[in-house]
């Protein structure tokens, strides 16, 4: 099975744009008359007929439309700092996207060594991987925000911090109940070299969990995908 | 904390091989005197001075040494059909020694897609990846070896397969009880398109525990990363 992906939707008629044309035509061969699955991105899925190929368009004919296809009863956002290493980024969103996250922002923290993200590549990124896990609903990306303005906008009750400071820091699996209770789950993940204590009284203030994530050495982007892997498994218990 | 390997250690004085030194000197330019953490892969640290430097070499005279460090009480075994990306096959060992694994087989299934894999390069990755999260003990890593004879050389009880066959898979919470009861555990991931219905054949006769990973279709290397990442969780519960 192979998505495509398209915006271009109007009444019953799909447009893919040349990018996705190219590879329905040069690369699957498609012809006339065959069927397709197109997403949209925003959770669609249409199926349809490829009924007119141009130099650079192909047009589908819609004959089926799935809302909501395969979307989940949770909501898991990651609130990352970036990594350095930009690969690292995409690597992260893709491997988020494949276990399933449903938003992820970038926070600028003290420590964090990268200022900037290249959010452009990163919803490349995001739209191939979403295709390529055959989903239909690219995640939210947010253009990087200092951690302080990003906690005092997202003040909601679920939120989850991975920090090394020596406290109370409890498993995931112990906030459970919290997490099966509630749809929006939020997890924090820091840069290397940790949240600053600073940063860290501000978490407590807001009232987030701090949570560990095991008693390994976990570079960033790989502590980003195991949050998420283990916040998709205590959900689907 | 920085992590220097050799496997030359003779009564209280440890070499460094070139490449270490090389590190140790130029770019952390470490100075006689200076102290210095080495482990051996085998799950030994030692702690020590660096006592001289050659051209080639460094060496350091022993202080301290703390066996078994930070091993765990269960034992973790992956056993992946390899995939065609060698790339994506070295993401997959760095990512899972990061997460903690123990042992990483290479299966040859009827879809594997590569009959060989590159260990010497599996090994170096290992080892830096052992070194960057500060763990003493380098995982076993085997070199391919067709299904049928892993099954029936590891014909232990706990073993699981992820395989995506309509039957009666199950979550691996609902395994917790043999996995806390156990010490050792064995994940097999399939090549992309699956294992074919023989081989879930032979696994049903061998009564390992078919499982599933979620909903999301997972590429086989993410398929590994999630599985260790869920077997270390449900261990530390």
């Amino acid at each position: 099975m192979e998505f495509f992906y398209s915006d271009d939707i109007h009444d019953d008629v799909i447009k893919l744009n040349t990018h996705e044309s190219k590879h329905c035509i040069r690369v699957l061969r498609k012809k006339e008359g065959e069927s397709l699955n197109v997403v949209d991105g925003k959770g669609t899925l249409y199926q349809g007929n490829l009924i007119s190929i141009t130099k650079k368009n192909c047009y589908v004919r819609i004959d089926k439309i799935f809302e909501n296809y395969s979307c989940r009863d949770y909501y898991i956002h990651i609130a990352i700092s970036p990594i350095k290493n930009h690969d690292r980024i995409e690597w992260f969103v893709e491997k988020s996207i494949e276990i399933g996250v449903d938003e992820i922002s970038f926070i600028r923290c003290e420590r964090t060594l990268r200022k900037k993200i290249k959010l452009e590549r990163l919803h490349r990124t995001a739209l191939s991987a979403m295709k390529q896990t055959l989903k239909a609903k690219i995640p939210i990306i947010n253009d990087i925000i200092d951690f302080d303005d990003f906690v005092n906008v997202n003040n909601k009750s679920n939120i989850f911090i991975c920090h090394l400071e020596n406290e109370n820091r409890k498993n995931l699996f112990h906030y459970r109940k919290e997490i099966s209770d509630n749809y929006k789950h939020c997890i924090l993940i820091g840069p290397e070299g940790d949240f600053t204590s600073n940063e860290i009284k501000l978490s407590k203030k807001m009232n987030h969990h701090p949570i560990t994530l095991g008693t390994s050495r976990l570079r960033t982007e790989t502590a980003g995908v195991v949050s998420c892997s283990i916040l998709n498994f205590l959900n689907t218990l």
